[in-house]
């Protein structure tokens, strides 16, 4: 099942919530919650490191680093799904608010 | 300017991260630090509501709530191309081990 | 109002709490994602330095991280009296757990 | 050893990791993030759970709980330590800064 975009990935979650009869716990608030404590496991894996070594993983922390990236993606999607919201169209306004916020000192 | 994947959004990011001269702070740790920062200030959205409420909300809420959903999503991306890995490809892979892990119950 | 140890605070809190009939918002979960949001807030100050810039603040960064450091302390305590916890016991219990988790290589 | 304030933890705090060789690892920078792992590590114990069951936790998840917050405090005591903070005036200078800012609609 490769997904070819975020809304695919979001119909899979939600039938594989349903399956299990998660929806129960799937509040958007517990839904926060859960991506917190997921990108906090992923900083758990920089914390000791410094900005060099962060660069320069191994394979084997490449790999944990990009499943814990995997499950800070699922949850937002998961969130974004219960609560109607496109996160594709939100990315494209929050940078057309940073590029007001933060105009480049020349552009190339 | 739509974005049609999430590598299109890399791209962009790796551009406006360039022309401010912000590479020498986006280490993957850094990354990772502000990842955190934003995913909580999601949760922030959330955390006096009851789970009831955190599925009814306004259309200011939601709107401020996307927002925040979107710089989850902007460091997410940010993270994942600093450190060459495929987000959609990591969640492939996630998906299939938590299907694995937690087998439905009955399958519809 | 200095307060002498951890319990006084408690006391304080509980009272600050009451006048202001925030005890219906203050389950452990709720408490829980707080002390995530402010844990977080602090971390914010440190995201864009250096480890050698972190250990070398201004005095306003300095007191702008000491009342993050207090917001943490303050949602710990809190949440510790919902939960009937005594704080610096269970700080002396996981100490006693580290001392033996990880022996010192030699003792001076 | 038990504990009878803070700055007690703190001082046995700095003798752990100095024993340990861990002062090259400890700068602020890092000990926030550790810190912000740590909350998370004791929000996912309530992340399911309503907010009712987060105030009738059984003996086990109880004494989990106890040293996850303890993480906590050791984090944020160590922190303090190395920033030089005085954590129990920072609540007390919090706190003040708190009474002004939410006034009690009625004074017992």
């Amino acid at each position: 099942m490769p997904f070819n975009a975020l809304s695919e990935l979001a119909v899979f979650l939600r039938g594989f919530a349903a399956e299990r009869g998660w929806e129960q716990f799937h509040s958007p608030k517990n839904l926060a919650m859960a991506l917190n404590v997921e990108a906090a496991e992923l900083s758990e894996h920089f914390q000791w490191l410094t900005e060099q070594q962060s660069l320069k993983l191994d394979e084997k922390q490449r790999e944990a680093v990009a499943l814990e990236m995997a499950d800070v993606l699922i949850y937002l999607v998961r969130m974004a799904d219960r609560l109607g919201i496109d996160l594709m169209d939100a990315a494209r306004r929050k940078v057309v608010l940073n590029t007001e916020k933060y105009p480049a000192e020349r552009r190339p």
